[in-house]
Protein backbone atom coordinates (compact mmCIF):
# COMPACT_ATOMS: atom_id res chain seq x y z
CA UNK A 1 0.00 0.00 0.00
CA UNK A 2 1.34 3.54 -0.96
CA UNK A 3 0.48 5.13 2.48
CA UNK A 4 -0.03 2.80 5.91
CA UNK A 5 -1.67 4.28 8.34
CA UNK A 6 0.02 3.00 11.45
CA UNK A 7 -1.95 4.85 13.48
CA UNK A 8 -5.08 2.53 13.02
CA UNK A 9 -6.15 1.00 16.70
CA UNK A 10 -5.04 -2.72 16.11
CA UNK A 11 -7.66 -4.11 18.32
CA UNK A 12 -11.50 -3.83 19.47
CA UNK A 13 -12.93 -2.20 22.47
CA UNK A 14 -15.84 -1.89 24.68
CA UNK A 15 -18.42 -4.53 23.66
CA UNK A 16 -16.44 -6.28 20.66
CA UNK A 17 -13.15 -6.62 22.78
CA UNK A 18 -15.07 -8.84 25.11
CA UNK A 19 -16.94 -10.84 22.67
CA UNK A 20 -13.27 -10.88 20.98
CA UNK A 21 -11.95 -12.09 24.51
CA UNK A 22 -14.15 -14.83 25.03
CA UNK A 23 -13.70 -16.40 21.94
CA UNK A 24 -9.99 -16.07 22.37
CA UNK A 25 -9.34 -19.98 22.53
CA UNK A 26 -8.53 -21.89 19.91
CA UNK A 27 -11.20 -23.50 18.05
CA UNK A 28 -11.66 -25.23 14.22
CA UNK A 29 -14.05 -22.54 13.00
CA UNK A 30 -11.88 -18.96 12.87
CA UNK A 31 -13.18 -16.16 11.80
CA UNK A 32 -10.43 -14.15 11.03
CA UNK A 33 -11.38 -10.26 11.36
CA UNK A 34 -10.63 -6.72 11.54
CA UNK A 35 -12.69 -4.60 14.23
CA UNK A 36 -13.37 -1.63 12.29
CA UNK A 37 -14.53 -3.35 9.11
CA UNK A 38 -18.12 -3.60 8.37
CA UNK A 39 -18.43 -6.95 6.13
CA UNK A 40 -16.48 -8.59 8.99
CA UNK A 41 -19.20 -7.23 11.26
CA UNK A 42 -21.66 -9.49 9.00
CA UNK A 43 -20.18 -12.10 9.57
CA UNK A 44 -19.60 -11.75 13.35
CA UNK A 45 -23.47 -10.70 13.58
CA UNK A 46 -24.35 -13.98 12.21
CA UNK A 47 -21.47 -15.84 14.52
CA UNK A 48 -23.49 -14.24 17.70
CA UNK A 49 -27.12 -14.27 16.37
CA UNK A 50 -26.97 -17.71 16.00
CA UNK A 51 -24.50 -18.58 18.86
CA UNK A 52 -21.83 -20.65 16.49
CA UNK A 53 -19.37 -21.99 18.31
CA UNK A 54 -16.08 -20.03 16.68
CA UNK A 55 -12.39 -18.62 17.72
CA UNK A 56 -12.01 -14.93 17.15
CA UNK A 57 -8.80 -13.83 15.48
CA UNK A 58 -8.05 -9.77 14.79
CA UNK A 59 -6.02 -9.49 11.90
CA UNK A 60 -3.80 -6.16 11.94
CA UNK A 61 -4.22 -5.04 8.39
CA UNK A 62 -0.62 -3.72 8.40
CA UNK A 63 1.10 -6.97 9.10
CA UNK A 64 -1.10 -9.93 8.53
CA UNK A 65 0.19 -12.99 10.47
CA UNK A 66 1.63 -15.62 7.61
CA UNK A 67 -0.42 -17.92 8.53
CA UNK A 68 -3.17 -16.16 7.87
CA UNK A 69 -2.30 -15.41 4.31
CA UNK A 70 -0.98 -19.52 3.62
CA UNK A 71 -5.01 -19.35 3.70
CA UNK A 72 -5.99 -16.84 1.89
CA UNK A 73 -3.39 -15.63 0.16
CA UNK A 74 -5.52 -12.53 -0.82
CA UNK A 75 -5.24 -11.51 2.18
CA UNK A 76 -8.82 -10.27 2.64
CA UNK A 77 -11.29 -10.22 5.66
CA UNK A 78 -13.37 -11.41 6.95
CA UNK A 79 -12.19 -14.94 6.24
CA UNK A 80 -13.52 -17.74 7.43
CA UNK A 81 -11.23 -21.17 8.10
CA UNK A 82 -13.85 -23.69 8.23
CA UNK A 83 -12.91 -27.67 9.09
CA UNK A 84 -13.43 -30.62 6.60
CA UNK A 85 -12.21 -33.89 7.29
CA UNK A 86 -9.44 -35.04 9.26
CA UNK A 87 -8.03 -31.63 11.00
CA UNK A 88 -7.99 -30.05 7.28
CA UNK A 89 -9.19 -26.73 7.02
CA UNK A 90 -10.43 -24.17 4.08
CA UNK A 91 -10.78 -20.45 3.79
CA UNK A 92 -14.12 -19.36 3.07
CA UNK A 93 -14.39 -15.68 1.56
CA UNK A 94 -16.87 -12.89 0.56
CA UNK A 95 -19.21 -11.32 3.59
CA UNK A 96 -22.29 -13.11 1.96
CA UNK A 97 -20.97 -16.23 1.27
CA UNK A 98 -19.47 -16.24 4.68
CA UNK A 99 -23.13 -15.67 6.10
CA UNK A 100 -24.92 -17.83 4.28
CA UNK A 101 -22.50 -20.71 5.26
CA UNK A 102 -22.73 -20.11 8.47
CA UNK A 103 -26.62 -20.61 8.04
CA UNK A 104 -26.82 -23.29 6.26
CA UNK A 105 -24.00 -25.14 8.49
CA UNK A 106 -25.53 -24.22 11.58
CA UNK A 107 -29.16 -25.40 11.57
CA UNK A 108 -29.77 -26.72 14.57
CA UNK A 109 -32.34 -25.60 17.26
CA UNK A 110 -29.71 -24.38 19.33
CA UNK A 111 -29.10 -22.31 16.67
CA UNK A 112 -32.14 -20.60 15.99
CA UNK A 113 -34.50 -20.06 12.66
CA UNK A 114 -32.75 -20.06 9.95
CA UNK A 115 -31.62 -16.56 8.86
CA UNK A 116 -32.63 -16.69 4.92
CA UNK A 117 -35.34 -18.59 5.77
CA UNK A 118 -38.87 -19.73 4.25
CA UNK A 119 -39.34 -20.97 0.58
CA UNK A 120 -37.33 -20.95 -2.56
CA UNK A 121 -39.00 -17.75 -3.82
CA UNK A 122 -38.68 -16.06 0.08
CA UNK A 123 -34.84 -16.64 -0.52
CA UNK A 124 -35.00 -15.61 -3.81
CA UNK A 125 -36.41 -12.13 -3.18
CA UNK A 126 -34.18 -11.68 -0.05
CA UNK A 127 -31.18 -12.14 -1.96
CA UNK A 128 -32.72 -9.38 -4.41
CA UNK A 129 -32.61 -6.93 -2.06
CA UNK A 130 -29.47 -8.21 -0.25
CA UNK A 131 -28.01 -7.39 -3.99
CA UNK A 132 -29.56 -4.11 -3.29
CA UNK A 133 -28.13 -3.64 -0.58
CA UNK A 134 -24.71 -4.76 -1.41
CA UNK A 135 -24.49 -2.97 -5.37
CA UNK A 136 -26.78 0.10 -4.30
CA UNK A 137 -26.90 1.53 -0.44
CA UNK A 138 -23.19 0.58 0.41
CA UNK A 139 -21.75 2.32 -2.79
CA UNK A 140 -23.82 5.51 -1.81
CA UNK A 141 -22.35 5.32 1.70
CA UNK A 142 -18.78 5.67 0.69
CA UNK A 143 -19.80 7.91 -2.59
CA UNK A 144 -21.24 10.15 0.31
CA UNK A 145 -18.24 9.66 2.84
CA UNK A 146 -15.80 9.93 0.78
CA UNK A 147 -17.16 13.26 -1.03
CA UNK A 148 -14.51 16.31 -0.91
CA UNK A 149 -15.17 19.32 -2.64
CA UNK A 150 -12.86 18.24 -5.47
CA UNK A 151 -15.28 15.74 -6.50
CA UNK A 152 -17.41 15.79 -9.65
CA UNK A 153 -20.42 15.39 -7.91
CA UNK A 154 -21.98 17.32 -4.85
CA UNK A 155 -22.81 16.36 -1.11
CA UNK A 156 -26.45 17.12 -2.22
CA UNK A 157 -25.80 14.35 -5.35
CA UNK A 158 -24.46 11.79 -3.10
CA UNK A 159 -27.00 12.40 -0.26
CA UNK A 160 -29.52 12.15 -3.16
CA UNK A 161 -28.55 9.06 -4.63
CA UNK A 162 -28.35 7.08 -1.06
CA UNK A 163 -31.87 8.69 -0.33
CA UNK A 164 -32.94 6.89 -3.23
CA UNK A 165 -31.51 3.57 -2.85
CA UNK A 166 -32.72 3.75 0.99
CA UNK A 167 -35.79 4.45 0.03
CA UNK A 168 -36.58 1.63 -2.70
CA UNK A 169 -35.14 -0.85 -0.13
CA UNK A 170 -37.52 0.58 2.80
CA UNK A 171 -40.51 0.17 0.26
CA UNK A 172 -39.95 -3.40 0.02
CA UNK A 173 -40.29 -3.55 4.09
CA UNK A 174 -42.84 -5.09 5.73
CA UNK A 175 -45.33 -2.66 7.52
CA UNK A 176 -45.90 -4.42 10.89
CA UNK A 177 -42.71 -5.31 13.09
CA UNK A 178 -39.50 -3.29 12.66
CA UNK A 179 -37.51 -5.66 10.67
CA UNK A 180 -37.36 -5.83 6.52
CA UNK A 181 -39.40 -9.31 6.96
CA UNK A 182 -41.79 -7.69 9.50
CA UNK A 183 -41.81 -9.62 12.88
CA UNK A 184 -38.74 -12.11 11.80
CA UNK A 185 -34.77 -10.58 11.87
CA UNK A 186 -33.23 -11.82 8.91
CA UNK A 187 -30.21 -12.18 6.76
CA UNK A 188 -31.72 -8.52 4.73
CA UNK A 189 -31.37 -7.02 8.06
CA UNK A 190 -27.52 -8.84 8.70
CA UNK A 191 -26.50 -7.33 5.54
CA UNK A 192 -27.05 -3.57 6.19
CA UNK A 193 -26.70 -3.09 9.66
CA UNK A 194 -22.58 -2.47 9.73
CA UNK A 195 -23.68 0.43 7.54
CA UNK A 196 -26.88 1.74 9.38
CA UNK A 197 -24.73 1.74 12.16
CA UNK A 198 -22.13 4.01 10.77
CA UNK A 199 -24.41 6.24 9.14
CA UNK A 200 -23.16 8.88 12.31
CA UNK A 201 -19.96 9.14 10.91
CA UNK A 202 -21.36 11.07 8.14
CA UNK A 203 -23.13 13.43 10.33
CA UNK A 204 -19.72 13.76 12.04
CA UNK A 205 -17.30 14.01 8.99
CA UNK A 206 -19.82 16.36 6.64
CA UNK A 207 -22.06 19.30 6.82
CA UNK A 208 -25.36 18.16 6.63
CA UNK A 209 -24.82 14.61 7.67
CA UNK A 210 -27.12 12.18 6.09
CA UNK A 211 -29.77 14.39 5.55
CA UNK A 212 -32.16 11.55 6.61
CA UNK A 213 -35.45 13.39 8.18
CA UNK A 214 -36.40 12.32 11.71
CA UNK A 215 -39.63 10.16 12.45
CA UNK A 216 -43.25 11.89 12.32
CA UNK A 217 -42.54 14.39 9.86
CA UNK A 218 -45.02 13.31 7.64
CA UNK A 219 -42.79 10.92 5.31
CA UNK A 220 -43.80 7.15 5.58
CA UNK A 221 -40.94 5.93 3.98
CA UNK A 222 -38.86 7.78 6.68
CA UNK A 223 -40.90 6.80 9.48
CA UNK A 224 -40.51 3.14 8.37
CA UNK A 225 -36.91 3.35 8.04
CA UNK A 226 -36.00 4.79 11.09
CA UNK A 227 -38.46 2.31 13.23
CA UNK A 228 -35.88 0.09 11.71
CA UNK A 229 -32.79 1.99 11.98
CA UNK A 230 -33.72 2.03 15.83
CA UNK A 231 -34.08 -1.39 16.24
CA UNK A 232 -30.70 -2.41 14.30
CA UNK A 233 -28.81 -0.18 16.79
CA UNK A 234 -30.54 -1.77 19.87
CA UNK A 235 -30.11 -5.28 18.40
CA UNK A 236 -28.02 -6.78 21.14
CA UNK A 237 -25.50 -8.78 17.80
CA UNK A 238 -24.90 -5.64 16.49
CA UNK A 239 -24.42 -3.79 20.10
CA UNK A 240 -21.85 -6.82 21.02
CA UNK A 241 -19.66 -6.27 17.40
CA UNK A 242 -18.94 -2.68 18.37
CA UNK A 243 -16.34 -1.08 19.83
CA UNK A 244 -16.05 2.34 21.09
CA UNK A 245 -17.48 5.04 19.14
CA UNK A 246 -14.38 7.24 18.87
CA UNK A 247 -12.28 4.78 17.49
CA UNK A 248 -14.48 4.76 14.63
CA UNK A 249 -14.09 8.49 13.93
CA UNK A 250 -10.49 7.40 13.91
CA UNK A 251 -10.50 4.96 11.74
CA UNK A 252 -12.66 6.71 9.42
CA UNK A 253 -11.28 9.71 9.56
CA UNK A 254 -9.39 8.79 6.25
CA UNK A 255 -12.40 7.95 4.60
CA UNK A 256 -14.03 10.78 5.51
CA UNK A 257 -11.01 12.73 3.78
CA UNK A 258 -10.74 10.35 0.70
CA UNK A 259 -7.19 9.42 1.32
CA UNK A 260 -7.37 6.23 2.64
CA UNK A 261 -6.10 3.03 -0.06
CA UNK A 262 -8.21 0.32 0.86
CA UNK A 263 -9.90 -1.70 -1.88
CA UNK A 264 -13.50 -0.29 -0.91
CA UNK A 265 -12.59 3.12 -0.75
CA UNK A 266 -10.12 3.27 -3.61
CA UNK A 267 -13.25 1.56 -6.00
CA UNK A 268 -15.18 4.30 -5.01
CA UNK A 269 -12.61 7.03 -5.62
CA UNK A 270 -12.66 5.24 -8.94
CA UNK A 271 -15.96 5.01 -9.47
CA UNK A 272 -15.27 1.11 -9.59
CA UNK A 273 -17.55 -1.83 -8.91
CA UNK A 274 -16.73 -2.42 -4.96
CA UNK A 275 -14.56 -5.10 -4.76
CA UNK B 1 -32.43 5.29 -25.16
CA UNK B 2 -30.36 7.64 -27.11
CA UNK B 3 -29.86 5.57 -30.27
CA UNK B 4 -31.68 2.69 -30.83
CA UNK B 5 -30.69 -0.16 -33.00
CA UNK B 6 -34.15 -1.51 -34.60
CA UNK B 7 -32.04 -3.39 -37.03
CA UNK B 8 -31.18 -6.38 -34.28
CA UNK B 9 -33.19 -9.43 -35.21
CA UNK B 10 -36.30 -9.52 -32.94
CA UNK B 11 -36.78 -12.98 -32.58
CA UNK B 12 -34.50 -16.01 -32.23
CA UNK B 13 -33.49 -18.35 -34.89
CA UNK B 14 -32.06 -22.06 -34.91
CA UNK B 15 -32.26 -24.04 -32.31
CA UNK B 16 -33.74 -21.39 -29.84
CA UNK B 17 -36.76 -20.80 -32.22
CA UNK B 18 -37.20 -24.50 -32.04
CA UNK B 19 -37.05 -24.63 -28.14
CA UNK B 20 -39.24 -20.90 -27.60
CA UNK B 21 -41.88 -22.27 -29.96
CA UNK B 22 -42.25 -25.37 -27.98
CA UNK B 23 -42.54 -23.45 -24.94
CA UNK B 24 -44.80 -20.95 -26.25
CA UNK B 25 -48.30 -21.65 -24.40
CA UNK B 26 -49.41 -19.99 -21.40
CA UNK B 27 -47.51 -21.31 -18.61
CA UNK B 28 -48.04 -20.14 -15.06
CA UNK B 29 -44.30 -19.81 -14.77
CA UNK B 30 -42.66 -17.94 -17.45
CA UNK B 31 -39.13 -16.43 -18.41
CA UNK B 32 -39.09 -13.45 -20.18
CA UNK B 33 -36.32 -13.05 -22.42
CA UNK B 34 -34.03 -12.00 -25.11
CA UNK B 35 -32.58 -14.31 -27.74
CA UNK B 36 -29.01 -12.74 -27.75
CA UNK B 37 -28.66 -11.88 -23.85
CA UNK B 38 -26.35 -14.38 -22.07
CA UNK B 39 -27.80 -13.32 -18.86
CA UNK B 40 -31.21 -15.11 -20.10
CA UNK B 41 -29.11 -17.97 -21.46
CA UNK B 42 -28.28 -18.72 -18.16
CA UNK B 43 -31.54 -18.91 -17.08
CA UNK B 44 -32.79 -20.75 -20.02
CA UNK B 45 -30.30 -23.31 -19.77
CA UNK B 46 -31.26 -24.10 -16.73
CA UNK B 47 -34.89 -24.34 -17.52
CA UNK B 48 -33.86 -26.86 -19.66
CA UNK B 49 -31.00 -29.04 -17.62
CA UNK B 50 -33.74 -29.42 -15.30
CA UNK B 51 -36.32 -29.72 -17.50
CA UNK B 52 -38.88 -27.20 -15.97
CA UNK B 53 -42.25 -26.42 -17.42
CA UNK B 54 -42.44 -22.69 -18.69
CA UNK B 55 -43.49 -20.82 -20.65
CA UNK B 56 -40.74 -18.52 -22.80
CA UNK B 57 -41.82 -14.89 -24.13
CA UNK B 58 -39.24 -12.80 -25.99
CA UNK B 59 -39.33 -9.19 -25.13
CA UNK B 60 -38.44 -6.86 -27.52
CA UNK B 61 -36.16 -4.54 -25.99
CA UNK B 62 -36.92 -1.66 -28.25
CA UNK B 63 -40.84 -2.07 -27.67
CA UNK B 64 -41.45 -3.40 -24.33
CA UNK B 65 -44.70 -5.34 -24.05
CA UNK B 66 -46.81 -3.26 -21.41
CA UNK B 67 -47.64 -6.86 -19.00
CA UNK B 68 -43.90 -7.08 -18.97
CA UNK B 69 -43.01 -3.65 -17.77
CA UNK B 70 -45.69 -4.10 -14.94
CA UNK B 71 -44.44 -7.33 -13.93
CA UNK B 72 -40.39 -5.38 -14.13
CA UNK B 73 -40.89 -1.87 -14.20
CA UNK B 74 -37.23 -2.05 -14.80
CA UNK B 75 -37.79 -3.83 -17.55
CA UNK B 76 -34.51 -5.80 -17.60
CA UNK B 77 -34.39 -9.43 -19.13
CA UNK B 78 -34.39 -12.15 -17.75
CA UNK B 79 -37.48 -11.89 -15.80
CA UNK B 80 -38.81 -14.69 -14.48
CA UNK B 81 -42.56 -14.58 -13.48
CA UNK B 82 -43.28 -16.95 -10.20
CA UNK B 83 -46.78 -18.21 -9.39
CA UNK B 84 -47.53 -17.88 -5.69
CA UNK B 85 -51.10 -18.33 -3.93
CA UNK B 86 -54.06 -18.01 -6.19
CA UNK B 87 -53.54 -17.03 -9.36
CA UNK B 88 -51.23 -14.61 -8.42
CA UNK B 89 -47.55 -14.59 -9.50
CA UNK B 90 -44.50 -12.30 -8.89
CA UNK B 91 -41.64 -11.22 -10.40
CA UNK B 92 -37.82 -12.52 -9.57
CA UNK B 93 -34.96 -11.32 -11.69
CA UNK B 94 -31.02 -11.11 -11.85
CA UNK B 95 -29.86 -13.97 -13.64
CA UNK B 96 -27.59 -15.95 -10.26
CA UNK B 97 -31.04 -15.32 -8.26
CA UNK B 98 -33.54 -16.65 -10.75
CA UNK B 99 -31.36 -19.62 -11.53
CA UNK B 100 -30.59 -20.88 -7.89
CA UNK B 101 -34.63 -20.03 -7.22
CA UNK B 102 -35.20 -22.40 -10.42
CA UNK B 103 -32.90 -25.01 -8.77
CA UNK B 104 -34.17 -25.13 -5.33
CA UNK B 105 -37.76 -24.74 -5.96
CA UNK B 106 -37.88 -27.87 -8.85
CA UNK B 107 -36.35 -29.89 -6.48
CA UNK B 108 -38.36 -33.61 -7.24
CA UNK B 109 -36.45 -36.56 -9.12
CA UNK B 110 -37.79 -35.63 -12.31
CA UNK B 111 -35.93 -32.62 -12.35
CA UNK B 112 -32.13 -34.77 -11.94
CA UNK B 113 -29.55 -33.93 -9.72
CA UNK B 114 -29.35 -29.89 -7.60
CA UNK B 115 -26.90 -27.33 -9.99
CA UNK B 116 -26.13 -25.82 -6.58
CA UNK B 117 -25.35 -29.82 -5.10
CA UNK B 118 -23.65 -30.92 -1.96
CA UNK B 119 -23.13 -29.76 1.88
CA UNK B 120 -23.18 -25.79 2.76
CA UNK B 121 -19.36 -25.84 2.33
CA UNK B 122 -19.50 -26.66 -1.29
CA UNK B 123 -22.04 -24.79 -2.50
CA UNK B 124 -20.26 -21.68 -0.52
CA UNK B 125 -17.50 -22.61 -2.43
CA UNK B 126 -19.69 -22.87 -6.00
CA UNK B 127 -20.70 -18.93 -4.66
CA UNK B 128 -17.20 -17.85 -4.69
CA UNK B 129 -16.53 -19.07 -8.26
CA UNK B 130 -19.74 -17.68 -9.41
CA UNK B 131 -18.72 -14.75 -8.16
CA UNK B 132 -15.51 -14.79 -9.53
CA UNK B 133 -17.32 -15.29 -13.32
CA UNK B 134 -19.63 -12.38 -12.31
CA UNK B 135 -17.27 -10.20 -10.87
CA UNK B 136 -13.89 -11.12 -12.97
CA UNK B 137 -14.20 -13.03 -15.87
CA UNK B 138 -17.44 -11.79 -17.51
CA UNK B 139 -16.14 -7.92 -16.95
CA UNK B 140 -12.82 -8.36 -18.91
CA UNK B 141 -15.17 -9.98 -21.90
CA UNK B 142 -16.83 -6.75 -22.01
CA UNK B 143 -13.77 -4.68 -21.86
CA UNK B 144 -11.89 -6.69 -24.58
CA UNK B 145 -14.86 -6.72 -26.77
CA UNK B 146 -15.54 -3.50 -26.68
CA UNK B 147 -12.48 -1.92 -27.16
CA UNK B 148 -11.51 0.49 -29.77
CA UNK B 149 -8.26 2.33 -30.19
CA UNK B 150 -9.12 5.37 -28.65
CA UNK B 151 -8.96 3.62 -25.07
CA UNK B 152 -6.83 4.56 -22.35
CA UNK B 153 -5.63 0.35 -22.14
CA UNK B 154 -4.25 -1.85 -25.27
CA UNK B 155 -5.88 -4.96 -26.86
CA UNK B 156 -2.98 -6.78 -25.27
CA UNK B 157 -4.25 -5.49 -21.37
CA UNK B 158 -7.61 -6.75 -22.01
CA UNK B 159 -6.27 -10.03 -23.18
CA UNK B 160 -3.98 -10.03 -20.41
CA UNK B 161 -6.57 -9.32 -18.22
CA UNK B 162 -9.30 -11.60 -19.47
CA UNK B 163 -6.47 -14.53 -19.49
CA UNK B 164 -5.84 -13.91 -15.57
CA UNK B 165 -8.94 -14.36 -14.35
CA UNK B 166 -10.10 -17.21 -16.80
CA UNK B 167 -7.09 -19.42 -15.20
CA UNK B 168 -7.46 -18.52 -11.68
CA UNK B 169 -10.64 -19.68 -12.08
CA UNK B 170 -9.41 -23.04 -14.39
CA UNK B 171 -6.97 -23.07 -11.72
CA UNK B 172 -9.93 -24.36 -9.50
CA UNK B 173 -11.21 -26.85 -11.32
CA UNK B 174 -11.44 -30.61 -10.72
CA UNK B 175 -8.98 -32.08 -12.88
CA UNK B 176 -10.66 -35.45 -13.78
CA UNK B 177 -13.86 -35.03 -15.72
CA UNK B 178 -14.57 -31.76 -18.13
CA UNK B 179 -16.57 -29.74 -15.66
CA UNK B 180 -15.95 -27.43 -12.80
CA UNK B 181 -16.57 -29.96 -10.18
CA UNK B 182 -15.36 -32.86 -12.13
CA UNK B 183 -17.93 -35.59 -14.11
CA UNK B 184 -21.16 -33.11 -11.92
CA UNK B 185 -22.14 -30.42 -14.84
CA UNK B 186 -23.46 -27.53 -11.89
CA UNK B 187 -24.19 -24.37 -11.62
CA UNK B 188 -20.73 -23.06 -11.89
CA UNK B 189 -20.77 -24.00 -15.81
CA UNK B 190 -24.03 -22.43 -16.28
CA UNK B 191 -23.20 -19.04 -14.99
CA UNK B 192 -19.98 -18.75 -17.42
CA UNK B 193 -21.41 -20.52 -20.36
CA UNK B 194 -23.43 -17.79 -22.13
CA UNK B 195 -19.53 -15.82 -22.68
CA UNK B 196 -17.91 -19.07 -23.35
CA UNK B 197 -20.21 -19.74 -26.45
CA UNK B 198 -19.75 -16.05 -27.30
CA UNK B 199 -15.53 -15.88 -26.97
CA UNK B 200 -15.64 -16.45 -30.87
CA UNK B 201 -17.44 -13.06 -31.63
CA UNK B 202 -13.73 -11.40 -29.87
CA UNK B 203 -12.30 -13.65 -32.87
CA UNK B 204 -14.17 -12.12 -35.58
CA UNK B 205 -14.19 -8.86 -34.40
CA UNK B 206 -10.92 -7.71 -32.84
CA UNK B 207 -7.17 -8.38 -34.01
CA UNK B 208 -5.40 -11.17 -32.50
CA UNK B 209 -9.07 -12.64 -31.10
CA UNK B 210 -8.91 -13.66 -27.67
CA UNK B 211 -5.46 -15.28 -27.88
CA UNK B 212 -6.02 -18.12 -26.10
CA UNK B 213 -4.00 -20.87 -26.54
CA UNK B 214 -5.07 -24.30 -28.30
CA UNK B 215 -4.68 -27.48 -26.50
CA UNK B 216 -1.21 -29.45 -26.54
CA UNK B 217 1.07 -26.15 -26.68
CA UNK B 218 2.40 -27.11 -23.42
CA UNK B 219 0.27 -25.66 -20.76
CA UNK B 220 -1.93 -27.13 -18.73
CA UNK B 221 -3.77 -24.53 -17.60
CA UNK B 222 -4.62 -23.90 -21.18
CA UNK B 223 -5.39 -27.49 -21.66
CA UNK B 224 -7.65 -27.65 -18.89
CA UNK B 225 -9.31 -25.10 -19.94
CA UNK B 226 -10.10 -26.20 -23.41
CA UNK B 227 -11.26 -29.45 -22.53
CA UNK B 228 -14.46 -27.25 -20.45
CA UNK B 229 -14.36 -25.23 -23.26
CA UNK B 230 -15.19 -28.05 -25.68
CA UNK B 231 -17.72 -29.75 -23.71
CA UNK B 232 -19.50 -26.71 -22.84
CA UNK B 233 -20.34 -25.84 -25.99
CA UNK B 234 -21.36 -29.14 -27.11
CA UNK B 235 -23.41 -29.36 -23.70
CA UNK B 236 -27.40 -29.85 -25.32
CA UNK B 237 -28.73 -27.12 -23.11
CA UNK B 238 -26.15 -24.66 -24.50
CA UNK B 239 -27.21 -25.80 -28.24
CA UNK B 240 -30.59 -25.61 -27.52
CA UNK B 241 -31.09 -22.09 -26.50
CA UNK B 242 -28.69 -21.00 -29.17
CA UNK B 243 -29.75 -19.19 -32.72
CA UNK B 244 -27.86 -18.80 -35.55
CA UNK B 245 -24.04 -17.55 -35.85
CA UNK B 246 -24.70 -14.80 -38.14
CA UNK B 247 -27.54 -12.91 -35.54
CA UNK B 248 -24.74 -12.90 -32.67
CA UNK B 249 -22.26 -11.39 -35.35
CA UNK B 250 -25.14 -8.79 -35.66
CA UNK B 251 -26.11 -8.16 -32.47
CA UNK B 252 -22.71 -7.80 -30.92
CA UNK B 253 -21.54 -4.73 -34.05
CA UNK B 254 -22.33 -2.29 -31.64
CA UNK B 255 -20.62 -4.00 -28.74
CA UNK B 256 -17.17 -4.27 -30.92
CA UNK B 257 -17.44 -0.87 -32.08
CA UNK B 258 -18.29 0.06 -28.23
CA UNK B 259 -21.41 2.55 -29.70
CA UNK B 260 -24.38 0.43 -27.92
CA UNK B 261 -26.37 1.71 -25.05
CA UNK B 262 -26.92 -1.52 -23.25
CA UNK B 263 -26.56 -1.60 -19.45
CA UNK B 264 -23.83 -3.94 -19.59
CA UNK B 265 -21.73 -1.80 -22.41
CA UNK B 266 -22.52 1.81 -20.71
CA UNK B 267 -20.85 0.01 -17.65
CA UNK B 268 -17.99 -1.67 -18.78
CA UNK B 269 -17.56 1.86 -21.17
CA UNK B 270 -17.27 3.82 -17.90
CA UNK B 271 -15.49 1.38 -16.05
CA UNK B 272 -18.33 1.21 -13.10
CA UNK B 273 -19.81 -2.35 -11.91
CA UNK B 274 -21.70 -4.13 -14.22
CA UNK B 275 -25.63 -3.96 -13.73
Amino acid sequence: MAAVDTSLPAEPTGAAAALAEAHAQPHALKLYGGWFCPYVQRAWITLVEKAIPHQYIEINPYNKDPSFLALNPRGLVPTLAVPVGEGEKKPLYESTVVCEYLDEQFDGEQHGERLLSGGPYDRARARLWIDHVTGKIIPGFYKLLQHTPDKAYSLDDARAELHKNIRSFVNEMATDGPWFLGHTFSMVDIMLAPWAKRLWLIDHYKTGGTGIPKSGEGDETWDRWNAWFDAIVERPSVKATWSADERYILAYKRYAEDTTNSEVAQATREGRRLP
